[in-house]
């Protein structure tokens, strides 16, 4: 399958890298495409920067926003949460039209220093996965995998025998379903994949995540996810 | 030893009962003694009024927010997250000051329909734990047990082997070494409950909520927590 990636850091270099992997043909999005491809400092992690990334990944295409969504039979959304709605803008409606687009993203705002708030206007009465369907009415967009470190969205079995959990939500049954198979490809099981509802529901996922950081800053890294345990009441 | 309970709820009785169980005293504490004790109605959950739990738990106490203050070694916050803080500003400072509180409200906003948003004002940049701290500086504020159903507050042994987690936080070590050893007596295996830090951590945890009552909608019941499972990268 095609699939474009809009973003071209540390999340988009990993779904494009395991997204080869599994056979599909990728091309990740990004603003200027010279610009990117000359990026020759580390990523804010300490890991390669995105010559070298690419170097090694010669395979993945390299395109504007917009080339990217015309090539893509799906698109995933990584880039930053606070210039999403701008990177898609870039894009022609009807490029963008009746697509499946999975949001991956979260609404971050770093302005505020360390840990990073959400965005206000996309936080408790709004989101960014709202925020995107709401301003692009034709694109099905389903909210998934903003709720773990990238290493873990493509790769479950990392940790604990891939029994953990990972959210969708959206408002396209057929969208889900898709985006399902594709989590099904990256090690998720069927039964750990948990469908919230409707987009509304990517306020509950995206406002996991200052707790998320509050783990990851006491465990000491991001390679950890919630297993969801019940009981029978 | 003496506990007070501000707020006469599901959530305040279930922790009333569990802890007389387990050989504490127990004060509850109201806003009107006398409006309380004669409450006969189905509480939102169908089950037994105030006046009929009370019938069966007539070794608790119940008193003023004041009376139960004075009473408390340690006092747990179990009102409503919108009148917590007023609940507190009816107690004297001198019947704060020094003592353990443990917080387990949220700070759930209903006036905009279901499923409540949080109060704006105590999201994101804020939160209710924090608010009480700020508001009650000489009391040494925990938060805990608000990521979950009250059933599994008091009892974790209720579903999956008590292999689940609690997360606290707070800016006093002695305190929250009393609330671990509180969470200990309810069952909580030390192990799974994971100190977060300071009281600013308390955003994470509240926020959580948009995202369980989600789940719960999903599941159908509130019989269930998070178990962080993890890797070593």
């Amino acid at each position: 399958m095609k699939i474009a990636i809009l973003g071209t850091g540390t999340v988009g270099q990993t779904l494009a890298t395991r997204l080869v992997s599994l056979g599909h043909e990728v091309m990740l999005g990004t603003r200027d495409v010279a610009e990117t491809s000359a990026r020759n400092t580390r990523n804010n992690y300490g890991g390669p920067s995105f010559a070298e990334w690419y170097s090694d990944n010669k395979n993945v295409g390299l395109g504007t926003f917009n080339q990217s969504a015309v090539f893509g039979e799906i698109l995933i959304n990584a880039t930053h949460g606070a210039s999403s709605i701008h990177a898609l803008r870039s894009v022609a409606a009807s490029d963008l039209n009746g697509k499946v687009l999975i949001d991956v993203s979260n609404p971050l705002d770093f302005s505020k220093g360390m840990p990073p708030i959400l965005i206000p206007d996309l936080c408790n009465t709004n989101s960014l996965g709202e925020e995107i369907q709401r301003s692009f009415p034709g694109v099905r967009v389903v909210k998934a995998l903003n709720t773990m470190w990238c290493g873990l969205m493509v790769n479950p079995a990392l940790i604990a025998d891939s029994d953990h959990h990972v959210f969708i939500c959206g408002n396209d049954a057929a969208a889900k379903s898709a985006v399902t198979d594709l989590l099904t490809q990256f090690g998720w099981k069927s039964f750990n994949i948990i469908d919230l509802g409707d987009i509304t529901a990517a306020r509950g996922t995206e406002m996991l995540l200052p707790l998320w950081l509050r783990i990851m800053n006491t465990f000491g890294n991001g390679a950890f996810n919630f297993r969801l345990v019940r009981g029978k009441a």
